[in-house]
């Protein structure tokens, strides 16, 4: 499990007043980067260098608690599954000041070459970085 | 069944080049917007005068192919479910172009009064525009 | 001058109930996509086929009056000025409902090969285009 | 002067490969926010509970390199000018490796009152914090 802390920007509210649902989606890709950073060179060197991405095939999230600004999100990464190209992170959300749940996310992702767009089998450094943070 | 048509912005896309999952949260709520505009006043009268929102309580996609810039999206939202309070809408996502499939989403929300943020019993004219779009 | 409208979403307005600064760029960014619509291929193709990008080098705004969820923008795009590689746009946005001024926008950008980032003449056909709405 | 760095996010690039130059005013926001952490309370007590807010009321921007995802932006933000109700922050952008300029901005905000829009004179714990600062 590796956390990762952010608070709510300004403009991650919308016209209700509470965090816009589809952002959940960009905290965790944010939490995704910091975890990929336990790998060499981390996710952008997986995106720039090595041309390898992980696109979502899918995505599971309840929410269970409204953020709002000036809150800051506590998110908990960790692996529950590992295909052969496949793999399914899980991202617990809570708020940091008392640690009530906000939410919690599955995310299942698929390692594609970026260029072709085909799916590619997991590279060594990476599965060994999931296996290190299953659930 | 309403369908909601859209390009893909130039600043959709992610650093892989592909529309950046969490965008497809964006494109689903605008396809809702225009849904609502089934009942009178649409969903800015609902959230602006009324103060009656529709937070997510849970979400579901499948994502099955990518999109590019250039790429634009049909969205054809249905209603899956209605119940006392919640209701599910259905995203189906598909290239304007050939009709290939994009992605699927579920959309599970709760009418809530936007002051106190507590659930409310879904108003008779949004149930009845639901009941007519009911999958 | 060309005109392009666009209600504001649910997810464009800020902590303070109002639409988000930056956000003005992203409108003024789809109001210029519409105006390539001009070229033959439109902006897309500029992009994604000839690889040819227009840079933002230099932004000034003058923000009005606030722009609130349910307002409608209208964005009137002009040609203030043609350089050899530069081109200067300028965005007049009202809203649609009264015509009231909400901002005035300048945006120089260069044209540039989006591979070796380096300016480039700007193409004949953009020329033409901008010529013909030059203020 | 103040300063705040932050990563470019995977999302934050465009169709064209490099940071959308609308989000450098995410950025400068974000780092505003930061900046006002020296007032008791920061950004986030004076929108939610002080109902005090900053509407831009003029921006300018020079760009004068791009950013790609995996740069790290250095933003020193600094006060040009304080009035009654109006102050002018600059926001010089660098690149965190090296210290090459990426951009300059300049935003010139009002004091107001959240619910009225009306504009305020600066706080005295705003202005003392914008003298302290002055370029």
């Amino acid at each position: 499990m590796i956390v990762y802390e952010r608070p709510v920007r300004f403009e991650d509210v919308d016209a209700a007043g509470i965090v816009f649902f589809g952002r959940f989606m960009n905290y965790a890709h944010e939490a995704m980067e910091h975890f990929f950073g336990g790998v060499a060179g981390g996710y952008v060197d997986l995106i720039t260098r090595r041309k390898i991405g992980f696109p979502a095939v899918h995505v599971t999230c309840d929410f269970r608690s409204p953020l709002r600004y000036g809150d800051v999100v506590r998110i908990a990464v960790s692996v529950a599954k590992i295909g052969n190209t496949s793999s399914t992170l899980r991202y617990e959300f809570t708020r940091a000041d008392n640690g009530a749940s906000v939410a919690l996310m599955e995310h299942v992702t698929v390692a594609s070459d970026l260029v072709s767009l085909q799916k590619l089998a997991l590279p060594d450094d990476v599965r060994a970085h999931l296996e290190l943070h299953r659930h």
